[in-house]
Order: C-alpha cells, then structure tokens, then sequence
C-alpha cells in the first residue's frame, strides 16, 4: 500500500511556513504501519491540485491533503475538490451547529464567510473539526482514498487523532514496519558510522535498515525493518542489534525513540526525588525552557536565574566581582561559581549553569564567539566542561542547552549511581 | 521560469526530521524573483531518486536537491545522480584538501570514508563545502539546471550563500516578484477577514493577490504581485494598498516582512536606550529565550527570574506571601507583583511577567488549564491582562510569551511615546 501527501499552500513554498504538517502525518502513519513514499508542497492554484490529484491518484491508495479550507478567499481546495470530484456543495446541518456553537461559546459575531465553511461536498464523508471552523472531507475515488484537512496544524492533528486515524485502521489491511531510533549526543556522523561499521554491516543479513540522522550537536540512528514476518520475530532481531550497538556506544547514548534530552533527565529527577535550578548567561533562559516544555516539570524544578548582565551575576547568584575581574565572564571559574550560586539560592540538590559568547559579536582572540563554559553543581561535586560551538548564534544557544542538560544526566549518574 | 526541490531522505517521510531546508530554499529563491512552484519529499531509494529526476526535468529549469550527500551507506544521492546522468567519480583535489584540512583543524582523524567525499562526478562543477565534508554538485542536462547539496542545514545555507546563489543570479534571467508582508497578532483570520473585506476586493483590480498566513495567536497578511511591471511601479501599488490596510487594522500590526515581536521590541528599547528584565513562571524561560534570540540584545535586556516555584516569587521577587495567599498565584495581583519586583531587583525601566497553568494538569474549576495572567512594569504603571490559550501547553507557552511581548511594546509606546 501506497500513502502520500499534498500540502497546498504558496506559504510552504517562499518559505514563509515550515511545513510541519508533513512530518506529523508521516510519523503518525509511520506508527500505525502505513509508508509515506512521497510528500509534495504545492502552491494555491487550482491548476497544480487537479494535476497533483491525478498524479497521486495513479500511484497511491491514500492520498491526504493539507491546506486552504479557510474562510478566506485564498483558500481554494473546497472548491477545487469539488470540481475534480464532479460534485457539488451543501450545508452539512451538524457541521453548521457546531460552528455556530463555536462563535456563541467565544461571544464572538459569526460571519457569512464561517456559515459558508459548513457548505460541504455532497460525494463526501464530511470529519468534523473539535477545534475549528474548517472541516475535513473524505472521498473515495477508483480504489484511492483522499482525504482533505485544513492546514492549521493543531486543528490538523485533532480530527487525524479523532477520526481519521481509526478510519484508516478500519478500512485498509497493512504491513508490518518496525522502526526503533537511538538517540546519541556530542559525537559526529562519521565518528559514529567508524565505530559502528561491523557492527553496521551485520545489519544486512538480518534485513535491518540503517538511517543516520544528524541535528545540531546530536545524531539519531534509526533501525528499521520491513520484512514480512510477524512483529515479534523482527521487534526480537532489532532488540538484538540494539544491545550490541549499547556495548559499542554505550557513552553516547541519551535516549531512545521519541524522548529528549529535557525528558530523560526530567525522569531521572523525579525517580530521585531530586530538584533543579538553572544559571543562564549564553542561553539566555532555553534551558529553563527546554526543562519546563516537559509536562509535571514542576515537581523538580525550582527556577532559575537569566543573569544577562555581569553586574546580576554578582548580586543574584553571589558570584564574587574579583572572579570576574580575575579570570573573566566566560571561564571555568565562573560558570563554577554560577552553579554553586544557583544550588545555594534555589536550595536545590542540582545546577545547571552556562556562559559564553553567543555572537556574532563579542569574541576576542583568547575568548572566540561560540566560546561557552557549561557548569554542574551537584552533591559532591562541582564540574565545568568548555565547548567551542561555532559561530551561529541560534545554533550555539541550542547546542550549548542540549549538552548542559546532557552534562546534567551524565553527572547525576556518576555522582548519585 | 520554473524551479523546485527534491529533498532526499527518508526521515522527512516518516516525521522524525521537519523539512526546513525547502522552505529556507524557498524564502531565498522568492526574494531573489525566483519562484518555486513545488517542494517533494522522496525516500532514500535509486528508484525513487530517478523517477523525481524525470519528472522535474520536464516541468522545471532549476531543479534543488538536498540530502543523501553524507559519508554513510544510506547516503545514495551521489551514486544515483552518476547514474542519471550517466558519468563516473573522480577526485576533486581541492575537496580532498579542504577535507584533510577540515579533520586536521580538529585534530580528529580522517577516514576513508570521509576521503571519498572529495570523489565527485566527473559530469559536474563542484560546489565546495566551507562547513562540512560533503561538496555541492551543478549539473547542466537539456537547459535545466540540477543543484546537489547536502540535508545538514547549515552546510546546505553555506553552499548557497557562498556559490549558488550568486551563480543562479548569473545565470537565469529572472521576473520581478514582490511580496510584501503584515504581521498581526492577537486578532483571528476571520475577524482580519471581514474587517478589510472591502479593501481585499479593491486588491484584484491592482493585480495583487492577498495571502492569509495564521500560526498561533499570530496571522500574518501576504500581499504579492507576478506582474510583469518594473518593480518600482509594482512597489508603489503595494505601499499605497499597505498604507490603507494600516489605518483598517493598524492596531493589531506590530511589524513588517521578517520581523518578529522581539526584534520589533529591541528596536524599541534600543532606540531609547530603555532595560528591561523578566519575571517567568509558566512561560519557563521562553520569554527570556526570544528576547536574548536577538543579536546585541545584550544593550537592553538586564536578565530574569524563572520562579516556577511559588517560594521563589516570595524569596526572590518579594512577591508578599499574603498576596500569593489572598489572590492565588495566578491573578492578576501576583503577575503585576511579580513584574514590579522584577523591575525593582534587576533596576531596569521595564518588567515583563508571566503567571499561568500551561497545563496539560493543575486546572481548577476558576483557573482552568490555559489561563494565564500577563504584566507589564513600566516608568508610569504597572497593568495585567489575562488570556485563556487553551489546553496545548506548548502552544500556551509559545502564544503566552508572544503576546506577552506585544503588550510590551504597547505599554512602551502608551507610556512614553
């Protein structure tokens, strides 16, 4: 079975709307077995929707579309579709209560352009919208399934989540695929694919799929398997694999599957009992926000300070002015100092503390920009790791983030376990 | 003249990496009159490779390709456009030495598989790579255009800032595209709709098309004109439609193109040599974080306090306990507490401050999950304001912290201005 994707919109194509819808299909189709083999972006045009229609419709048996079912006269696909689909538009009666409940439960005026949004094609299974005011349509046509959502993507997400999702799992009959991805940090692509090359080609007598996929400062390795066998036999064949892979880079390992670094060490905190408080300089409070995007991350962390100027470091986390002086803003002394600061103030058993130089301005020749000294304040013991992190600024704070939380894991388990 | 992207990977298709690079590509292509009129996703598969070669070669005259470029088996691109385009690999002596030099730099040893990297296809002008080890790769087949590049984000920008770009510009002749773009916020795409829908029927006439772009608590409004006119006369239409859209919805307006609300913030603060500090408990230290984005934000922002425990408001705000005790923590007494003890601790002209249930727990029947008080502290008042963002808890920290900074900028503009 053959799954893709059309995501309508001119946003998606000049780049000013990073398409996320995409990605969020994939992997929940992914989940449930079914293999997105291609997603295309296409712009509002009635022209490039028919074509892509009957493109899909001659290679895939399911085939969803994201984009342009707003109220708005950019929006086109309603219209499109119905023309392709040969069928006309009517006002579906539970749709029109629902949007109406909508406006009245908001106190807002509905509008003749909302009533217009339950004016739906007579071919289709009309999918309800809990979160909006566009709703999703179903067609079948020649043994392939279109199914039309709006592009927003929390509104997407909902009625796939609702409706569409059981469905699918009603309506087609699907195979296997088997996916497990370990997730490394602070080593290289090639570093890795050295260590791990015998390793890498055992993989091909079992039928198990390598995929490296770097990110800034992190490189997730995904195993996957699309053999035809019962989804214990092959779950068992990559258990194995994934064992011998832990022994080769055991060190590197942060995480598995869908967690994050913020989440592994939320876990590891509250199995613990134990509390966290941050010191940002170059971070600039992303790691307080990498920490509390973590649901329950109030049960272990306290707070934190963004100390952005000098003179805050000095007053709110007593880092003493003559350390300053002596041996400068960003230096192992410091970020010492501002962890040890952080632990005291917060009174917590955990600090996590960052300073350095962002950029693009502000390097000196001892002190480059992506210059930054991470700091961890734990109960025995204080460390400080330097790291050169290159000259993007959005890239050094995001890095320096994830390894100061990845410093954090690792210290818990040396200094506690 | 036609262009668009194939982007390589599997990982696009399953979700596990959001495809970024099209939209970058795309952002890039349209300011320089370039206009992408469709994006693909495609496995790492031969098959599927050819099949998209094929098929943009008879729609397009530029075709991008990015991703499979890497030093690991999963990485076919290379392989597969030899075969394409029917040519064989030979060492490009200068790949080779930037390679060496690039693992010498960093005292890392270099391996085979990286010393490959610099064979490349004989057929091709190579594209150097100033932040990797994968080059770049310009073919030349029945006048359209093939561009290779690596999927690491940053090595694929690097590539097209250095070489591409300037290439392409010599290279096709090109028509004027203008865009122009309105950035919104607070207000929903419906209400905009019907507030300007006599000025958006005015727009045809002009041969200008309207774009509505929503993403959370934010629309923004895309005016774009294909004509073929000199771009000064297509640049004065739009300013004159833009110049009465402003004086419709002039107060939900906070920027232009690709500012963004911290940006415009900073440019506010620094043009009046003005500071500012923050007091975060729900939003974690994401208002910090898009504050301290901003290169040079250093002049205005003091730093911040992240007190997501309640102590912490009392220790490190004097927030009074009583008040904590009378009103609950989220109120609008707390969040204009917090917000004047932030000014008052980091003595600074301004204070912003969050307090609120990002959920997805902790609601109650009077705070539901979602409510969130917002303060301003500024020279002449201190004010809150409070938003229900709903059940999300990423999209209540993302639209919290925002709009958080939208009625910074107002205060500022009401206070002083």
């Amino acid at each position: 079975m053959q799954a893709e994707i059309i995501s309508i919109g001119d946003e998606l194509l000049i780049g000013q709307t990073i398409n996320t819808n995409s990605a969020w299909i994939g992997e929940q189709m992914n989940s449930i077995g079914v293999r997105i083999h291609r997603a295309t972006a296409i712009a509002d045009s009635e022209q490039e929707i028919i074509n892509s229609l009957n493109e899909t419709s001659q290679r895939s048996q399911l085939v969803f579309i994201t984009g342009g079912l707003g109220p708005t006269k950019d929006d086109i696909t309603k219209h499109t579709l119905c023309k392709y689909f040969n069928t006309s538009l009517v006002i579906n009666e539970e749709a029109l209560a629902r949007i109406t409940q909508f406006f009245e439960a908001r106190g807002l005026p509905m509008l003749e352009s909302n009533r217009q949004q339950a004016a739906l094609p007579v071919a289709c299974t009309v999918i309800q919208n809990q979160k909006g005011t566009a709703c999703g349509m179903w067609f079948e046509k020649n043994d392939t399934v279109f199914i039309s959502m709006p592009g927003v993507p929390y509104e997407m997400m909902g009625m796939m989540e609702e409706t569409i999702i059981p469905k699918i799992l009603n309506h087609f009959k699907r195979p296997a695929i088997v996916h497990r991805t370990v997730l490394t940090m602070g080593v290289g692509e090639s570093f890795l694919a050295t260590t791990i090359a015998d390793w890498e080609n055992s993989l091909e007598k079992e039928e198990i799929k390598l995929a490296y996929l770097p990110s800034p400062g992190m490189v997730k390795l995904r195993l996957s398997s699309y053999i035809d066998a019962p989804r214990e036999v092959v779950m068992q064949k990559i258990a194995t694999k994934e064992k011998e892979l832990s022994q080769l880079i055991g060190e590197h390992i942060y995480g598995h599957e869908k967690e994050t670094i913020q989440s592994v060490v939320g876990r590891i905190l509250a199995e613990g009992k134990e509390t966290l408080s941050t010191a940002e300089s170059c971070t600039g409070g992303f790691i307080g926000h990498l920490i509390t995007s973590v649901s329950g991350s109030s049960a272990y962390y306290k707070g934190g300070i963004i100390s952005y100027s000098n003179e805050l470091k000095n007053k709110q986390l007593d880092v003493p002015q003559a350390l300053i002086d002596q041996y400068g803003v960003v230096s192992s002394e410091v970020a010492k100092a501002m962890a040890q600061g952080a632990r005291n103030v917060f009174n917590t058993h955990w600090a996590v503390a960052s300073t350095g130089i962002a950029g693009p301005d502000g390097g000196t020749q001892d002190t480059p920009v992506g210059t930054v000294w991470l700091a961890i304040a734990g109960p025995e013991e204080v460390i400080s790791v330097k790291f050169n992190l290159g000259k993007s600024r959005d890239r050094t704070i995001t890095v320096a983030s994830n390894y100061a939380l990845n410093l954090l894991r690792k210290e818990i388990l040396r200094q506690v376990h």
